[in-house]
């Protein structure tokens, strides 16, 4: 049975372009890049060949990208070293934000004297400016930490507004941008955010690299310590050929982002047509059925299934050949439901199957009729 | 002019196999391990693979291996958790020790009320056991952190007689095994350490993925908070290309070992005669000319050579194509000296170029030929 893959906030299939410049760096540049020979300077030339091209993308300077192991070690970066080195003493936050950030605020809570803030948050998943500006308020030093896009319900947050707010504050800004970095545009001369993480495999590039920016003169530390790399921001020997992979992942996704997010919006814009042309009740949780306020690269249905028949659903698809999610796919394993949706749903609809579809320039408009029929099947019978 | 890869200590070439089978994952597996459909079941697959392989070449569970994206990464992970959750208050190591575990027990060291203590080493390289059983004899919660084999100078360092020294006296402890994974068989069931570290492009596996031994119920936690991944030890979704990297270059290595490491030392001692034949005062640093006492790969020499001819060595060894090293990668491109050689050599010797040539599989005797003519001439003219 043909596999198809409608997961692609999890994770995303490489472009084959990707994997022959990786392929190349494993068979023909193996220096240590911070070996000063031959072999170690054209390592090096490739990864700040990268960093720079990273950095045109987001217009800002090189120095201010850090690769890492992906985003969460971003996540990780910013805000552990916030709270040890900038001595943050107020951490502003939501509680739709991915575990990597809530883990790591609650870890930095255990450790050091620090208030956690949790911004309120409406039933579409929107976070309450007016409380962001009453909690900013505040002589204590704080680090707002608020994601661009939100990995289940694909809410799009002005993060312009959130750093303007910060900025006027006085107070740090990071975002976790995991999931817009190569699916949307970002200027980093406009949106004045302190710093952002972003993870390759989430825009057709390798796992196991992403980047922090870190804006200059910012006084953050490592999370790793030991040799010299990336500037002293983050020790060990480098990826290569992942941190080659991430640039020609950014590369391709910029590149073709007008045709290809126009592409993926089609496909989403269809899957909402026709499946509430079958399913007319079924719900979508936030805004991932609005166009506009939520990501073209995906929709979270609440679907109208009793719940004797929705703990098996998931598990139904899977036969049918549907890859999906319920959620964030580091939970997908879990029994504990979406905490995400926990905080925006009510009670009779946290009764109900949600499952997350997301999409990407390898799947077709005959994959979303399938899936459609399948979908409309299992609820309808 | 052919380049000539001397510097096998810093990383290593990648073999053919590893970088098939990496091939093959990035295209056909580019499932999140951590979701529950069919994609992520079979990257997960691939990585359980890999950790009971590699569990079962050092003689653990698998339970007990934890993927990180380097050795600096598992030496990290160990040590700010033995610190911050194991409240170990006094750690002892030595002041050869890579900066990967220097670097962050001072940045432990600024943070925690925590005591550190240096062993003697004596001019051979050589930790004073009758030290470290002195400084063992304390109330305080110790880890000891000692290599297995150094980095720069080659020495093997006992570990069986160190862990049971710290076990009989109650202490923890963590060895930097990142120069010996792949290239020593170890067996963790006979050596009673608790923790270890290991990297896979120090045998022919690709940079960005290592992993730490972490001894059953040790009670450490993660230093990357967020998901599930690694049993709760390591957040972040995995880099399954990596992790298959990893195993399938421990798997050549440990079944090829008696032959390969024969040939590697083979081209050791072959380099050893012939450079002692052209440059006869020529010494070895550390136990690196001894083939008992220090490992097979590296050897460590001081060149008699005029301080204003020092200086220039390296680059003339470079341009005439051949890839080597002052010390460790990471301190190759800076003006500080081998912090290592540093607490070894004396004065006279300090003065003089030291410089590393570390062997491969993959070179030659005719190579080995090839340096010591460009060494004898550069040393007698
Ligand atoms: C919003 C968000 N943040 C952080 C992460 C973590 O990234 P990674 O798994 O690459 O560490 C993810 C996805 O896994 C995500 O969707
Ligand atoms: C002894 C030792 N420890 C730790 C490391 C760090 O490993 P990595 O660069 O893979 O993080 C190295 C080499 O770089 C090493 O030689």
């Amino acid at each position: 049975m043909k596999q198809i893959y409608f997961d692609n906030a999890a994770t995303t299939q490489i472009r084959d372009e990707v994997i022959d410049k990786m392929t190349e760096v494993l068979k023909h540049n193996y220096g240590n890049a911070s070996s000063s020979h031959s072999f170690g300077r054209s390592a090096k030339a490739l990864i700040e060949k990268s960093r720079k091209t990273i950095a045109g993308y987001l217009n800002v300077s090189a120095g201010e990208i850090v690769f890492t192991s992906g985003g969460t070690e971003a996540d990780n970066l910013v805000l552990q070293s916030a709270v040890r080195d900038l001595k943050v003493e107020h951490i502003i936050t939501s509680k739709i934000e991915h575990h990597a950030v809530l883990h790591t605020i609650e870890q930095l809570e255990n450790e050091y004297d620090l208030t956690i803030s949790y911004l309120n948050i409406d039933a579409s998943g929107t976070v309450d400016f007016a409380h962001l500006e009453t909690l900013l308020n505040t002589p204590k030093k704080t680090l707002v930490s608020l994601m661009h896009i939100n990995n289940e319900i694909g809410n799009i947050l002005d993060i312009k507004k959130v750093a303007n707010l910060c900025q006027s504050k006085n107070a740090l800004f990071h975002s976790d941008a995991v999931q817009s970095v190569g699916h949307y545009k970002l200027d980093l001369q406009d949106i004045q955010l302190d710093f952002l993480a972003a993870a390759a495999h989430k825009f057709h590039g390798p796992k196991g690299v992403g980047f922090a920016f870190i804006r200059k003169n910012s006084g953050l530390k490592p999370l790793i310590f030991g040799g010299e790399q990336e500037r002293g921001f983050r020790a060990g020997t480098e990826s290569v050929h992942n941190i080659v992979g991430i640039e020609e992942a950014i590369k391709k996704s910029y590149d073709n982002l007008e045709k290809e997010s126009k592409y993926v919006k089609s496909l989403k814009l269809y899957f909402i047509e026709q499946l509430k042309a079958k399913v007319p009740t079924v719900k979508f949780n936030g805004y991932s059925g609005n166009l506009e306020k939520g990501t073209y690269t995906l929709v979270n249905v609440c679907l109208p299934v009793a719940p004797e028949k929705a703990a098996m659903l998931l598990f139904q698809l899977d036969l049918k050949g549907i890859a999906c999610s319920k959620g964030s796919a580091c939970q997908s394993g879990s029994t504990k439901g979406s905490h995400v949706l926990a905080e925006i749903l009510n009670d009779a609809d946290m009764q109900k199957p949600s499952i997350r579809f997301s999409f990407s320039i390898y799947n077709t408009k005959e994959e979303i009729d399938y899936l459609v029929d399948v979908l409309s099947e299992l609820v309808n019978t």
